[in-house]
């Protein structure tokens, strides 16, 4: 089953003001913003990208935002710290097609010493006028030890990166 | 990135008392349990089922639920009708492996004219002793017309389908 | 794009002559034959199985043929042995859709002392009179040893497994 | 099980001449080229990219292709005809790892009245001196029309474009 067709109502208050695509902000954290485009196997028999491709999205933007700021994923694994995803909440708004190209807005909300919360918006992109509001999401990460499996204090340098995103 | 693999304490009470897969009950609507093993390509680098699997298995659960009462999802688009995803929820409390056998408990938690909400434990399945509590997770699905997309009110046959598993 | 719905006329010959599912033979090696049921996030657009599900249908047989065998693919990796594709060809006949289950005749059709060769058929199950054979397919494991990632000679306990299978 | 970690030495006779991606040729037909990252999800527990994940690569670069050439997929499948697959084959040569970007190079390597026949060669991005291949691929997709699911000869716009691609 898909996401919601319903709601596709242009959202009239875009939160994305930067056009330019994750360019590093000067004063107050800019919006990281990452850019997919909807696969042909994403789709489902309702004609829609699948409600699960959305979170492959998600993971994608934020070690994008990571990357962006010096910590690629693979290189904090590499580390021996991993960041497995604890608490996921998704709200579908209206839906994505095949070659749709979307922007995912991607900032920390909720910075901790043993977590991160992510929270993002998804924009339908090249659209004239108001872009159509496609989810809104959250996904909290806990850090962990790979050794051991067990939570650990983050790092300095992770929780900087992720510092500089919170807003 | 994967579920945490935090918290993989056995759970203490389990909510599955009946050992049953997908019996009928005689008077109050007993679990409906779905068993998905974990495929390999599921897995990811943490060594984990990854954490997009998931939505793969709830699906899975509540259209063989819809099934076993006579309303199968794919009938139910053949009728017109699509139950697309509003809204979801996840909390991942221990990481499943590859072969895992994995037990998703799968009942109504609330129904409305115009939508359903399924509600689900995810447990690791063969087991001596309590079992390993996994995933709990609710998904709110809407009813809408699937020739002009917009929400409409549950045909009775898919709302009585939905009551008998209502808890 | 989704599998060829093509050439869906029914197989005359069908190639499983025994009902019975994965049952040891007792003279020569019967039909191993793994079932798969269509799920929903499998489809694309086309409104069928998308082609790339079948490599997980093929897998999870193959590692089903493994088990059935007494050598889990997953205790076969934790010895320090791991069995990568090499090579694949498939041949899409008819496509599969939503909810269908499906039967994947799985044998060993080539064995050498560092690799083996899976052949298989897929048809549609649950079908009066004959079968619509949906799918051939080969797929050529080569046998390396997962701390250097080198090729190494199968063990005898896998080579063994294997043999059993071979026709 | 994942592709082969074998014969992961580099390439040394790179079949990408241009560094220039997706330019026009102005004479023979030049090199498609499709970037592709390896993303988290794709990966699997022996810690590279799951054999199955190729197939959407070249998928995603197929279409890519047609749509430099001014026929999007979606529209071809919107004026009714499907392009669905018929044969694949596969040779892994080297594995691709999370956060990899790979080139998937892709020509029309036959063209008939009803079918056209992809090829590809896949390297990893990024490296000094030869590139690592990994991967050979050929994947044939025939012309049916959607509403019947006939085979149909190719309409001329998709027939030339291929033909532009043709080596």
């Amino acid at each position: 089953m898909s996401p919601s067709p319903l709601g596709a109502s242009p959202d009239p208050t875009p939160s994305v003001s930067s056009p330019q695509l994750n360019e590093p902000a000067s004063e107050a954290p800019a919006d990281f913003i990452h850019e997919v485009e909807v696969r042909y196997s994403e789709t489902d028999q309702m004609g829609v990208a699948h409600h699960g491709s959305y979170l492959v999205y998600l993971e994608e933007a934020r070690t994008g935002l990571m990357r962006a700021h010096g910590t690629p994923y693979g290189e904090v694994e590499r580390s021996g710290i991993g960041l497995p995803v604890r608490n996921i909440s998704l709200k579908y708004r209206a839906p994505a097609f095949y070659e749709d190209r979307v922007h995912v807005t991607c900032w920390v909300s909720a910075l901790r010493s043993a977590s991160v919360t992510f929270s993002y918006e998804i924009h339908r992109a090249e659209e004239a006028g108001p872009r159509t509001h496609l989810l809104s999401a959250q996904v909290e990460l806990a850090c962990v030890d790979l050794s051991t499996k067990r939570p650990r204090v983050m790092p300095e340098f992770l929780h900087s990166a992720f510092a500089a995103r919170l807003r």
